[in-house]
């Protein structure tokens, strides 16, 4: 099974390229499942109910979020409502939402777990190492699923790197998302899981993780507050596209994926 | 003039990797000039006269640091004695040491500039993006130099990326170091100068940023404090290579840098 | 020369029992000159032109500031014009405003200085320990003041006592302010500086820094965003009061100020 | 039931003052159960074995800690041996040692649990809130146990009054530690609670943190590493004496403790 995750989607320039290429993409990668993460869809902070709606109509399977979950008020009572749109697994029980869910598809089931990291990330959650652990024991347990694909947001590539070997063996691929700059160091781990340490981010190419350049400068030149719009021009889409081998859940291969859109898409 | 940058390089295994490959990769790569960050060459922990000297004479012409210019102590009376090694400029006046240099060569002269950011940094500087323009107006008034590198050693992508944006149009390159990840954003930015967020380091592969798997995996897990040894097994060098136009300083072309060495070498 | 220092005013509560409080404080205190942080005395956020006016009005000096300066846009254009009102010092050149004020009063010169801590202090900014001996050094220079009061905005203990030790012997006291909790550890230092860690603030005295305790208390549990509304209720004022002797500008005594305003007032 | 509980002690004065004192501070302050933070009676840097030994004989009932609690590692191995030495409540279960005590007294038993902050803390810890919060009411439950103390271990004023709040009626006392420095901020909360929200530190009264001032000065001037001894001179004690009623285990009354020991104790 081949599944293509796409990293954090900023703002309408982000959401229009990604459900403007979404259908030819699938086809010409030839991947079965699209998961895509959310957290900057709307403007820029979080999500919305009506575009979750909107890409999740697109063709992405799974929406998983970050740190920018709550960013959007709606957010908290549309999320117990969607199971497909994800929060951070590893807040404390009872919060709204979920931090997995698992889906039937043509080639068997594929779970999809959604963590947040600690270092230098607000707010400080509960220990995301053994709280995916014990997820994945369950899911596997439970709904005895072999396809497990983790989008572990965190803003340090030691803490990224590290949940990737925690989980080696256990899961099919850890990808990190959060800092929007896609890695060179895709990987597949001595016991079978695919990892990379982000995957970068859907949203404007001049720009400084998706936000206007000049405004973004000017505040570390200055040290003084400014908004940070998002910014225009063409649209870069970053992801990876991972080979899971159904049978034993461990990945076959990991390709990055990384295009500049025409203008005119 | 074909400018080689390699990322952090890592311990014994980092060095020896480097050094070994040095001469055949000038060659191969077909480049004019060298220059290495070398904060972590010293067992992981900063770099030592002896070290520092070992790398020099192996045909890098300049020697970065950054956060852990200072693990060593003898290197506080070395600073000042090597103007090749460089410590981030962006100290207070009268800190040993110095933050730029400028080199003669076959082609022109070099500029070398190396400062550090300051989110999640530490100790906390002053401002990179003040100083660092400062000294490049500076160093192309009173040195008029051309050609001008600075290595960004910082730990977001959001800092780095805005210090490539504030420096394009004024020097040839702006690479960023830190993370021990090689991220895959290299561009040539509007202006001219060209751009990579991370460089990556020199170290083994197997690894969490060239320490031990297991203890940083475990640290994660426990939040308990446990010793991080070098990595072993095979190394990776990665790092960058930018082709500078000589009369304008601005960049032809930036290539990432990326090679698994076998493990004989 | 008495001088009496009040840590930050929040909200309107807190503003409005400064000023109905400040005549009768001053003379029984028997001060002859006030300063108070303003930093949260907009609803909890920062400043306005409007409100520095009337706790100016109403008889403070001057008004120190801290990290919240910048939270009401119009304070920008006000502070150039306004040079009782200040921002940290330790921001670069250029930017708005200004760190200091010298004061004629009738028992002589007053100087007060206002700078910010940088540990876990947001944004990063200049070098306040050097920035501030510095002006300390041209205030006495070039203005001829031996009353010199700081305002040191900072997070941690270390770094605000660490300032009062780095400027005793050249300034009347060194007084912190952010936390909003007064310590209890005035004291003379060796060299005659004043020294409190941190003044408290002038706010709702149930209240978590000034703000409404279940908002704060459901953030601390949940990791989920809220508003923080400024509390109800009784009002405690905080400061202290420095006695410093005209002719040496060191400190004669320095006492807490620490009291809880009856409801009607 | 009186119960004095003594912040931080530093090093060889901090430990020497706190045994020479401590019989004679019993009888004055007529207290029943004397506890006290170790975490940096080990020359600074965590506790070990031997001085945990020392501590608990001269009379302290029980040691809490926090995160200096690993510095030493010999405490690893010791810990599990020693109920009365606890390590924060909040890190996950399997750890070495345990977060709370229960002691019978000739007034009824006593609970003390130990927890850490997590707002600028490290190593990221689970949820204090909802940790201690679930302690409190197996230790009601469970152990029938009335009066209940709390330290706990936090940088931020907020989070401290934060947990003082949240324990609101349901424990004795909630005393902050780890800043080193005493608030006066003393108060019952209104479901009667007692809360500061820091103890202070039992060290040297001329340092910083109970450091020499010079090392710690130089450092935030000039960013470069140094050696941060044990100040020495006079040794100032500081803490809290809270009164409980033992049928409800609500406080009468707070009050701070805070002696400057004559050099020749
Ligand atoms: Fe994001
Ligand atoms: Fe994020
Ligand atoms: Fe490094
Ligand atoms: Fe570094
Ligand atoms: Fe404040
Ligand atoms: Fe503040
Ligand atoms: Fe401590
Ligand atoms: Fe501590």
């Amino acid at each position: 099974m081949r599944i293509l995750f796409l990293g954090d989607i900023v703002g309408e320039p982000g959401r229009k390229a990604v459900i403007g290429r979404i259908s030819s993409l699938k086809r010409e990668l030839e991947v079965d499942f699209i998961i895509a993460n959310g957290e900057n869809s709307a403007a820029g902070r979080g999500i919305t109910p009506k575009i979750s709606i909107q890409l999740l109509r697109s063709g992405i399977a799974v929406l998983t979020t970050g740190d920018h979950i709550w960013d959007q008020k709606e957010i908290v009572e549309y999320l117990p409502t969607e199971p497909r749109l994800l929060r951070p697994l590893n807040y404390e029980e009872g919060t709204p939402g979920q931090g997995s869910v698992v889906l039937e598809t043509a080639k068997g089931k594929v779970a999809v777990i959604n963590a947040q990291g600690r270092t230098f990330m607000n707010p400080p959650l509960e220990n995301p190492f053994t709280r995916v652990e014990d997820e994945v024991a369950r899911l596997r347990e439970e709904e005895d699923v072999k396809v497990v694909f983790v989008d572990f947001h965190a803003e340090t590539t030691s803490e990224s790197i590290a949940m990737g070997h925690h989980l080696d063996g256990k899961v099919s691929a850890v990808v990190g998302t959060h800092t929007h700059v896609q890695t060179a160091d895709e990987k597949i781990l001595p016991k079978g899981t695919a990892h990379l340490t982000d995957a970068g981010m859907c949203g404007p190419d001049h720009s400084i993780l998706g936000r206007n350049v000049e405004s973004v400068v000017w505040r570390f030149k200055t040290g003084m507050p400014t908004r940070f719009p998002v910014a225009k021009g063409q649209v870069r889409l970053c992801g990876v596209v991972v080979d899971v081998d159904e049978e034993t859940g461990m990945a076959r291969s990991i390709e990055r994926y990384n295009e500049l859109l025409d203008l005119g898409q």
